[in-house]
């Protein structure tokens, strides 16, 4: 059920945003028990001027590489397993497609289960 | 009060996306209790590397025509309401632009009354 | 913490887009006790088709130039923090880049500490 936003600078290859796209959903997979087919995503390019980040809040040193992940998804994860997925976020886009660790910046927003429709105007999850 | 954000693939003619946005709009007021004047809507349009979906999660079968709809509103809709809503957005939406049932994917995120301005920095809602 | 999500239509310079970010910012840190440094916001521009919105709705007449603000951070900012960030906000923004108050939409969403990451994986608010 998770609905994941995605935002970065314009200019990076197809393949790039595609590794990332798929970095985040593995995390979510293998540290907050999401079903592997559940992959909904919405990926964003901007301009210089249509993505402002500080280079240095909390000490941490960003470049324009930044990417934005905000996830929207159902609350009851523990706070150990949003920890783990952070790490692990950051973990696998480093490996691919390289991104720097401090380039990485996630926020969750969470939901009820009754929350959402997969299609056919049915809630699964609500009881 | 409702802050509605509608993503679709690129291509569609300006038409098709108005009647996804007014139908959706239209569902709300008949199911939620939203007032017919309180429209507000962000519709984006992604190329197919920027709108991901799964074609299969759930036994649904979801084509390149699917419809992110992430609507941020004021908590308190019952669980009945909700229900309503997404039933009726897709048989609007199929009725027009006639959208498929698969291809529509509802996702709510609920807030407190306060946590609106509609203009003039008021906090109408906010007692 | 925040991450600020600002919509308007297309077609105004950057120079523009960037004092709304500015005054949007600056009023977080004036009533809601952002930290100066804390600033990330996404700035997207719409065709008229992709910013939908009613131009009377409360009695509040709204033009082409509204500009839609969707900010996502921790929970536990009082009312009056909220009331006085939407004046500020509107103040600020009337001044630069001399938006007419009526169309300034702005829209909380409310997280908890934990649900943040800004960057190398760690969750510096999670206790």
């Amino acid at each position: 059920m998770p609905l994941v936003r995605i935002s970065l600078r314009q200019g990076k290859p197809t393949e790039y945003r595609e590794k990332i796209a798929a970095g985040v959903h593995q995390a979510m997979v293998e540290a907050m028990n999401v079903p592997a087919q559940d992959r909904f995503q919405v990926v964003t390019e901007h301009p210089p001027d249509g993505l402002i980040y500080d280079p240095t809040y909390l000490g941490i040193e960003r470049s324009d590489d930044i990417v934005f992940i905000q996830i929207t998804l159902n609350s009851g994860r523990t706070m150990d397993q949003k920890r783990s997925f952070y790490r692990r976020t950051v973990q696998l886009l480093e490996k691919e497609p390289g991104l720097r660790p401090e380039d990485v910046l996630i926020n969750l927003v969470e939901v009820a289960k009754e929350n959402w429709s997969f299609g056919n105007g049915e809630a699964p999850y609500a009881k």
